[in-house]
């Protein structure tokens, strides 16, 4: 059998792009003897050539304009590694696509919000489009999802999908101290980004679960009713009341069906404190799937880093190397579903209530009226009095009660005057 | 593009071949929309036509003879559920890959034994001969190592690959019911097989590691120096010591590279309570991989069973539908490398030794004398009193020593007088 022989052009090289051309060079060898084929890192470009680097950039291989990789007929794969959901990544992909270039992307932004449209694009111009990188480097779930588990019949795939959320909970969790003081630590230590934003309010997760319930139920990537939270409400003095009553907190991306209808949801929760998702420390990820006729079946890995990505990268390189052209989401755009989602919140949850109030007759009733109200019905009451004596903390679970009326009671009692901070509310998971 | 049409043949419709089939028809429509193809389940045979099933065989179905789906044009797939290393297994899979037909195989000790050869012949045959289902059945461990994993430099797989031995340990570890008590039990459930030698010796686990190992380092098969010691031995009074010691009772297979030489074993150890692996229950299977770049890699779900054997099965079926011919190994067997072995009795560890004694003035130095011979240092001694106050038992937890010291020195030990049950010896895995 005569080899095959690939370009290759690495858009992007910055810290996960280095490392990748890297290991890539390195490991040529082994991937060619994996895949029958011979592989040439034909071009590299990146937006500012003089950048300091780990790598030296051969003069041979450079391309000023990124865009030009996608008309060069001397280039087979291309590798976007720039990022976001907009601009050059999206121009590159979608011009590189229409060009007949195979892509491989680590872009979470720009599948979960165009993945409908390229991989449509992708199927009628006959290129594969792979996007292992962009869910949990670390694990490879995209390709469990579509190949190790292709026929399981999903009815929920839940998770942590977020490292940096995970590791300042984490850390909140063993040092007791507060947010602001972990989150200083974690960008020192590289775990968070100077700018963490959409890590810290829910929208990074949220843009990887859509992308895995899309694989998990073979629908089209969903966008509307999406709850997303993120973890910047959660205080040290949650942590130690979830402790206190057996739980820990956790910052959970969820995917389910009921009643054929898709809900998801990015949030922090509370949840037992043996069960496994309990137990994922630091920037760990880990993806749960409830599936038939596999049972249940959970993966943790390194969620990011550029270790992991280029894992996930090389993977999805190999298998557009090995020669088949696959749907970017193993079906047709034609056989994806349009499925219904399923408003949040409509959703039943047990839930924790924080509450810091003025110390003084009549409060409690206060409180127990605006729940009562709301059909908000007490399964427990802690109230611990605040060191001065003039203020009181109180702790309340519910029993399963629908998410807007938690919601809506909430927002009454922020109103009240005995309520002295933003009052805390955390759902609990089982 | 033209729909390719496969003809499949079902060897084997035991407890796994009718639900597979059962599944395999209920799914036909779906996989053939994920894999672009017609499938028909063209032959089914087995020993005995008319034994009980769940299923119905259609009579248009039917093969008498086994053999002659590997003769057949029609016949595009073999599924191979009989079992077992040798006999009709063998002589189907071997047939089958002359008559170049694909295979998909559960059969683990089959692919340990013959796995080299079969590849071989595969390759030369231009067919594809998959063994998803032979290892951990709801962990799509085989085709992340070959796929997900690929080009990962991976020095150590090890985990729990026998659930019917993690669900024994786990059953006494929660109820202080004995070992006998519990098989009694597991078998009621059907947990474990009405004779489930291979489980609680070793063997089957052993045959999933050599698989493994065979993957995650790119070499052959390697049959030679491999320690397999089961779980018979283990007795209620160590599970509760090890709880004691903060640890837990575990049978693990490991497989690893020092130096690069290849150490594989299969045994019953202790390992820190708190850790991951010390917190898989039950039936379920895990496997943790370290490796380059990815990182601490876990998957864990259920081992055996139809479900998930089928699902593991389908997988194989779906990556051949889809077209392309895939090394069984993944490199060619030119590339595979033959692999030096590291003697195990070589291994140092540190260890739990238990010994039922008289209770009577120079038992403890006859015992300090022979571990002191053997170069075993002793990091704790504990000694409880039996109840009749004339027999003791001494647990010794040693520093780091050669594996066949300890081994020579409960040997030793055994045959002295003072000791009247056999000594146990479990090693501390960190």
């Amino acid at each position: 059998m005569k080899k095959k022989t690939f370009n290759l052009a690495i858009v992007g090289l910055g810290n996960i792009g280095s490392y990748f051309y890297k290991h890539l060079t390195y490991n040529k060898d082994q991937i060619e003897k994996k895949t029958n084929t011979n592989i040439n890192i034909k071009y590299l470009s990146a937006r500012n050539k003089s950048k300091k680097r780990k790598i030296s950039i051969p003069k041979s291989k450079w391309i000023k304009n990124y865009l030009d990789v996608t008309k060069k007929k001397d280039v087979d794969i291309i590798i976007e590694l720039i990022g976001g959901s907009e601009g050059p990544a999206k121009k590159l992909v979608f011009n590189g696509i229409k060009n007949r270039k195979h892509i491989v992307t680590a872009n979470k932004s720009l599948i979960s919000k165009y993945g409908n449209e390229l991989s449509k694009l992708a199927e009628s111009n006959k290129v594969n489009l792979e996007f292992e990188a962009a869910v949990a480097g670390g694990v490879p779930i995209i390709r469990v999802l579509k190949e190790g588990l292709i026929t399981n019949k999903i009815n929920k795939i839940y998770g942590i999908l977020n490292g940096t959320s995970n590791y300042i909970l984490s850390k909140m969790s063993e040092s007791k101290l507060n947010f602001n003081e972990v989150l200083l630590n974690a960008k020192k230590l590289g775990y968070a980004e100077s700018n963490p934003k959409s890590d810290l309010n829910g929208e990074d997760a949220k843009s990887k679960i859509q992308i895995l319930s899309s694989l998990a139920f073979n629908c089209f990537i969903n966008k509307s009713d999406i709850n997303v939270e993120g973890i910047q409400s959660v205080d040290q003095i949650d942590i130690q009341n979830a402790k206190t009553l057996g739980y820990k907190i956790k910052h959970l991306a969820i995917a389910e069906l009921k009643e054929n209808k898709l809900i998801q949801s990015v949030h922090t929760c509370m949840i037992k404190k043996n069960s496994y998702i309990a137990n994922i420390n630091g920037v760990l990820n880990a993806v749960i799937i409830e599936g038939k006729p596999i049972g249940n079946y959970t993966m943790q890995g390194e969620g990011a880093g550029p270790g992991p990505t280029t894992s996930a990268l090389i993977s999805d390189i190999c298998s557009i190397l090995r020669g088949n052209i696959k749907l970017p989401f193993t079906i047709a755009d034609k056989n994806r579903k349009k499925i219904k989602t399923m408003n949040f919140s409509q959703q039943y949850f047990s839930s924790y209530i924080r509450l810091d109030v003025l110390d003084k007759a009549g409060v409690l009733s206060g409180i127990t009226k605006i729940l009562s109200k709301n059909h908000i019905s007490v399964k427990r009451l802690i109230q611990n009095q605040f060191r001065s004596k003039k203020f009181a903390s109180i702790i309340i679970i519910s029993h399963q009660s629908k998410n807007s009326n938690i919601t809506k009671a909430i927002s009454e009692l922020s109103n009240k005057k005995f309520i002295i901070n933003k009052p805390k509310f955390f759902r609990i998971e089982v």
